[in-house]
């Protein structure tokens, strides 16, 4: 069963989650018919200030979702207080994503299109009045007495009077997933130079350092893609001018425009919390909240007439860069406005907190799409109604565990999220965080505190340098499957048990992960010589000497150099070559797949404007035979040459 | 300046805090005049469902309180939601006992009487229309730059329409806290035994298991004063039927009646969530909330009715018991109710859930009271409005510095906290521990999982019992400051800036605490051969050798079977002898002190009936002179012998 279906319960007086974040619903995806799923049969009533909705639940199923993670996805029995936060070390709701929205093993999604702060019980909420409650245990006497309560239903309650929920069926969390995201509007497809190298320098950088510092990567043979300037960029931060500090940079547009020649983008810092000093403030002041935050005024971005302000003055001191890093709109509760703070719309500081990220992510998209130039940037903070907007969610945490769980588990939810590469305290550890990293949404060192290059670790840049190659080369494949996020919703970057939602001994790997098609990376953590990796059904090839594992679960071990990469039967990896022209890696006996091309920094796509490489290749004899073709629909593909092996 | 004024704010037509704890709040303590206190200019307003309170704030000053804490307790630019759970590892306001109380350096303490969650914004969050704001930094350019921003206000909120504040006025935080004390009833005066050595059995032991161990003890020369049965008492927990389980303790009158003829008395594991099996159930069901905890049914507490039936089946179930542990009234979400739960009263699950272990402490303590026998338990949550009820708090953390600093500054908030032994992963470690629970409100090893015993490090156990000895000889002198206490409102544990609020080196010190008057402990922590110890102003002295220390900070070394202990100078410590006799040691010149005794198992004391023996010493040529007297107010004290050293 597929499709998906829209309930309103209750009625409320407030827009909901997707309509605060701006996003354009498709509601062509919604279907007409009553919806079959027996989670449909949901209750709801009035506790009070709190709407409390009930949805039926079978203790047998397993539940996933609710926004960004870093220790696990297993969700029965736990509870979740969503609100938006930086991840405080805990999984416990206050989160980069508070997404409320939660998938279940036995096909089907469930929507609470809320922007308030929604507190979910995922199954371990038993009622007094249950039909069949749990049978009582004994602690004093029973061996197997257990903590944990099944409930028949999953409970969810939030401030409010009334919300509607959409429920999604699918036969696999990835099918389920992707009618989400193109509920929402569909995946995001980042340029082609967001896919490269990004590299942050220091926050006290000037126009003279910034330009030495690349002459520095250039003499290591390394190109830099993308350039972050941190906070020093402007006359003021924090609070933030979000005005060039005309000292370090005398002439932004010149200095922007001499990067963006030699092949690098630049990227700005800036938090949304206004100084006085910014010639932005007295205008924007009477559209502001109640509360400072870093100093700064909080302007409503509710209010159209705020995004608006925000937007002309982004415009007139963008100077032609191509992305910025949206930092801060997480939390802690320390670094925010208070929960009581009053904004000018009316709506509850709460509600304003969960949507901030994701708002400012569509004014600045927006900002550049009035321009046909594609951006790519980060965030701190991003919601349900953001997967259209080209942005990675990033964080302080820098476990690295965490980080790769955070990385394998965010497609859940229809985020991206990226670990940057920022100090190590050995140079294992530094190869494997650039593997990471390169392996990841967005690829990135940032260097905004402690000034590392690539070569910090002499011993080790070879192994940095093959890595950011690595990312290069994968620069096709990434983009096709940015491509398939776009339009079929699907994350470009997801755990196992997404697309293999029956295989029970995949439910809860979060130290590998899918990527597109064809790929899986399990990477090494620092410390590991070798680890496990489970392999899904199917056949599988080392993606680095081509052998196919036979077994269903392995121990592997790799030099340093190396980041586990497995690759599915019948897979072709496109790898870009320095020349231009694709070398494709083929596994197995046969296979074929489409490519995706575009421009890749316009939004002429959207018109359909693109070309679609159609490949195959057998084996015979140990000798690959490879087949290609190009669609050209109004653009013709950049790669116009073309090996197999 | 001294006083207590009540301000009330908005309208509510909820009960506050003190009320749903029920406690007798001392209304002749509230004054009359108008208050003089800059505080006093609280403004309010109601922001969507939030009542918000603004309390004049001046960023130097520095503030403490709201609640138990441990890992410290400055509070200054922190953000605290307070609510009930047990402590997950940071102090965010999750905590055993979310009081809504704090303290400020400079004079005064404040109290919101609401039981619902409240959050505080201790003077970080900045109004936009801040009169005074503070300087804009610059991050990219300012060396001094900082996170934290100074408001001129804290700020407090919660969900609802109104509340009473109590702004209390005092010169040290020990006099602002025991002006809270007395006016939400006084402070607690536990029964003697309750002061002396406490053991908690296995889960499963039966009686013969019991009294099996009992004789163990005794085989090592220990006493047992309190034995506690774990859950395996009951016919069923958990969930609760709060019924003895007759196959293992086929006569629990008999079995207890004995124990306590040999001086021990039984106290019984329980928490309030009510078996099927249970004869209350039935009952009870009707008064219980819409979910389960632990698949029993949870009484709605704040109802009369039900507590009159809990009542009646402790009476009938009791079985000459002299006290409770009430567990689990605080957390973890999982395992509580929903903050969307109904209850029967219509009353909010948040207001329930900061209220519930208080109101079962006080429905104990009356049972306990009828009988005019006084009891001593334990509990995991607490709150404002308990501080006259006799229950220690204790949880499962474990971390030794953190006991420690839960016990060094719980008395800030008015509650007690006890860490308790379990087990040690070194014999230093078991005697640390023994140290700490010796120098603590309520001294227990708790055996419940591990089965330890005090000698289950044969190397220590001659530490561990002199240890045990220490405790009791401390009897007299705890007993005393019990009663200052239940009479003054002075905890008698508590941090050094409780007494010393002017000094500011003392402001931050978390691991060494006020004992009554006289004594400090600076507990050593596993791992020290030796510490760093602050001495307040005034003459201090070793209790062990009664060298006086002359610098205010020292570093000290002392062997392992003492707990560091200071004494001030004129401080007069009776110890109780194994014959019943008093052994006074007196440090410095001279000095004086009561020593309050009473009958130590009956409530006549609040009848007056007790003795106060009034003793003096001073020191002549190195001899100590000492003199006492006797008062007997319908008592004649047990100390019927005294000496000096």
């Amino acid at each position: 069963m597929t499709g998906i279906w829209k309930l309103t319960l209750g009625a409320s007086t407030e827009e909901g989650l997707l309509a605060l974040t701006g996003a354009r619903v498709d509601e062509s995806l919604i279907s007409e018919s009553p919806c079959p799923l027996r989670q449909a049969r949901i209750s709801c009533e009035q506790v009070r200030e709190r709407f409390v909705l009930r949805i039926p639940h079978d203790p047998a199923q397993r539940l996933y979702g609710l926004g960004l993670s870093f220790r696990g996805m297993a969700l029965n029995h736990r509870v979740r207080h969503l609100r938006a936060d930086h991840y405080g070390g805990s999984d416990n709701g206050r989160t980069h994503a508070p997404v409320p929205f939660y998938l279940c093993d036995r096909g089907y999604g469930v929507l609470i299109d809320t922007a308030e702060n929604v507190s979910f019980y995922m199954g371990g909420a038993v009622r007094t009045d249950a039909v069949n409650p749990p049978l009582e245990m004994n602690r004093g006497r029973d061996a197997d007495w257990r903590c944990d309560q099944d409930a028949e239903f999953v409970e969810a309650s939030f401030i409010g009077t009334g919300v509607d929920v959409y429920l999604i069926a699918g036969e696999t969390l990835k099918a389920i997933t992707a009618q989400f995201v193109m509920l929402c509007g569909g995946g995001c497809l980042p340029p082609k130079w967001g896919l490269g190298f990004w590299h942050r320098v220091h926050i006290r950088h000037d126009e003279a350092a910034v330009l030495s510092e690349l002459n520095q990567f250039r003499e290591h043979g390394l190109h830099v893609d993308v350039l972050g300037l941190e906070p020093g960029w402007q006359s003021n931060s924090y609070p933030c001018s979000l005005e060039w500090d005309r000292e370090r940079f005398p002439d932004p547009e010149s200095f922007v425009s001499r990067l963006k020649a030699s092949g690098t983008r630049v990227n700005l810092w800036e938090n949304m919390y206004i100084s006085r000093s910014s010639s932005l403030y007295k205008g924007v002041l009477p559209l502001c909240g109640s509360h400072q935050v870093w100093g700064g005024a909080v302007p409503d971005v509710t209010l159209p007439e705020a995004r608006e302000m925000l937007l002309r003055h982004h415009e007139r001191e963008n100077a032609g860069v191509s992305g910025y890093k949206i930092d801060e709109c997480d939390g802690y509760d320390e670094w925010l406005w208070p929960d009581h703070a009053a904004f000018p719309s009316g709506r509850s500081a709460t509600a304003l907190r969960n949507v901030y990220g994701a708002r400012i992510e569509r004014l600045l998209t927006d900002m550049f799409r009035a321009r046909n130039e594609r951006t790519y940037g980060l965030v701190r903070a991003s919601n349900a109604g953001a997967s259209s907007l080209p942005f990675c969610i990033y964080n302080d945490c820098y476990d690295f565990r965490q980080f790769l769980t955070g990385l394998a588990t965010a497609g859940l939810c229809g985020v991206l999220w990226t670990p940057e590469v920022r100090n190590a305290s050995s140079s294992e550890e530094w190869v494997r965080r650039f593997q990471l990293a390169a392996l990841s949404p967005l690829m990135m060192l940032n260097a905004w505190f402690d000034g590392t290059k690539p070569w910090s670790f002499p011993e080790a840049e070879d192994a940095v340098a093959d890595t950011i190659r690595l990312r290069r080369a994968l620069l096709p494949y990434l983009y096709d499957a940015f491509h398939t996020y776009k339009a079929q919703g699907i994350p470009p970057f997801r755990p196992l048990v997404m697309d293999y939602t029956s295989e029970k001994r995949l439910a809860d790997i979060v130290d590998q992960y899918l990527i597109g098609e064809s790929l899986m990376a399990a990477p090494m953590t620092p410390g590991q010589s070798e680890r496990d990796v489970v392999l899904p059904p199917g056949r599988w090839y080392d993606f680095y000497t081509g052998a196919e594992l036979t077994s269903s679960a392995i121990r592997y071990a790799c030099p340093l150099e190396r980041a586990p990469l497995f690759v599915r039967g019948g897979g072709m990896i496109p790898l870009l070559q320095e020349d231009g022209s694709l070398f494709v890696r083929c596994f197995g006996e046969r296979g074929e797949r489409t490519l995706y091309d575009d421009d890749g920094v316009s939004w002429n796509f959207e018109r359909g404007e693109c070309a679609v490489l159609r490949m195959s290749f057998s084996r015979t004899d140990g000798r690959v035979q490879g087949r290609w073709s190009v669609e050209s629909h109004g653009w013709a593909s950049a790669y116009t040459h073309v090996e197999f092996a």
